[in-house]
């Protein structure tokens, strides 16, 4: 008997307009069917999608909107939802030899939303990678493909048997690992993190950073929050870090 | 025949640890009820909970797990939510009146976890209020006080008629209102947004900016994305605002 290899991330379900338009842009995986359902506000971005698949030969099927949540497995489809090849995982080693690499680190952010949140915010600032932990099953399900809107068509993804032995990898392959956690040693803005390879490593919602995880990260920064708030959400965290990552390298 | 005015925001479910513990914590309203459910995990939060609600001689009741999420109204309500009294709308003007005044306005933000994830950014950036347009029903959803994890106990919320119609009064009070738009004219970090009251004018997603809405912001700032994306999610994008004000005013 031979045991499966499940090197995948999943992904095979993807609703929402922007996810499934990206899904066809990009071009990266095939793409099986969509499923739409009569709207009723027509919307440019349904047209394009349509004509796309027909364009690459892609059956089209309509179907009432209790047929197509289902099929989506999210509430808010959006009236469209593709099916698609699973999203493969990607090797870890080219992404930390990328002399500008910018990954992020996913341990134990278990929400879809936030997880795909976190991905799209992280494609939008430039990220060349992410890195989640193998023991993660179904990692990309149908609610965080939504959330992240066509990010997992752009941004390779490699799993990995766990972070803390990712985070040494990078060690040695010259990427600096910077943490983020609420209870961080210094503000994002003051870490000069333009000029060099970066892992930027996200915890879990609510309990931050595990010890493990914490203990390789160079330097662990936080968000300076001056109102009355004890911590924020992952994906706005992710968003802020990211952005100050981008900023820097713009600037 | 009498017609109730119905001049407050809901909130009257309070589900999740965060939210609960805030509400407790903050004593701004009145709290009828607390539910928990037997968890797997001891969670300290929860033993604070409990203790916050004897000393105020609030009810704390057991109910099964199939009880509480139907009480709660979201999926995941962390095993505990409580009952309150809704949250009073807040009046605009003196909200207009302060010097250091950083509000959000919310022009058409309608999934209650973006929602609740803007004002938990903006309170935890510092923010003085927010303004929201009256027509909107239920705005304080379960979902979205969740997702705000305590941040609605703290933020005065003005309801107001229309936001085209409050910006024009928040431009006589010498408020300066910025919109943020993927469209936007200039990158939010090039906008000197420091020493002066500003709102920060967020639109739909998907959709972003109304044209009226639009038209009233003395400069619309866009979140510059090097990555290959179209948009970014408004809780996201609200978050990189916020904060680029909460790092210009500390500078």
């Amino acid at each position: 008997m031979t045991r499966q290899r499940t090197d995948d991330l999943g992904g095979q379900v993807v609703p929402g307009r922007r996810a499934v338009l990206e899904l066809l842009q990009a071009g990266r995986r095939g793409v099986r069917s969509i499923s739409v359902t009569a709207g009723r506000d027509p919307a440019p971005i349904l047209d394009d999608i349509r004509e796309r698949a027909a364009a690459a030969g892609i059956p089209v099927r309509h179907r009432d909107p209790d047929a197509l949540r289902e099929e989506a497995g999210v509430e808010a489809a959006q009236g469209v939802v593709a099916r698609a090849d699973a999203i493969p995982s990607a090797p870890l080693g080219p992404l930390l030899d990328d002399a500008h690499a910018f990954l992020v680190a996913l341990d134990g952010v278990t929400d879809p939303r936030n997880l795909g949140a976190v991905l799209r915010s992280a494609v939008a600032a430039g990220a060349t990678g992410a890195l989640v932990p193998r023991h993660r099953s179904a990692l990309l399900s149908p609610a965080a493909v939504k959330a992240a809107a066509g990010a997992v068509e752009h941004l390779p993804i490699a799993l990995v048997g766990g972070v803390p032995a990712a985070l040494d990898q990078a060690s040695r392959a010259g990427v600096w690992s910077v943490g983020l956690d609420a209870a961080g040693d210094r503000d994002v803005y003051d870490v000069p993190i333009a000029d060099r390879p970066l892992v930027l490593v996200l915890g879990a919602e609510g309990s931050g950073l595990a010890r493990l995880v914490r203990e390789r990260c160079e330097v662990v920064v936080r968000v300076p929050m001056p109102g009355p708030m004890e911590s924020l959400n992952v994906a706005a965290a992710a968003a802020v870090a990211c952005f100050e990552v981008a900023r820097q390298r713009a600037g």
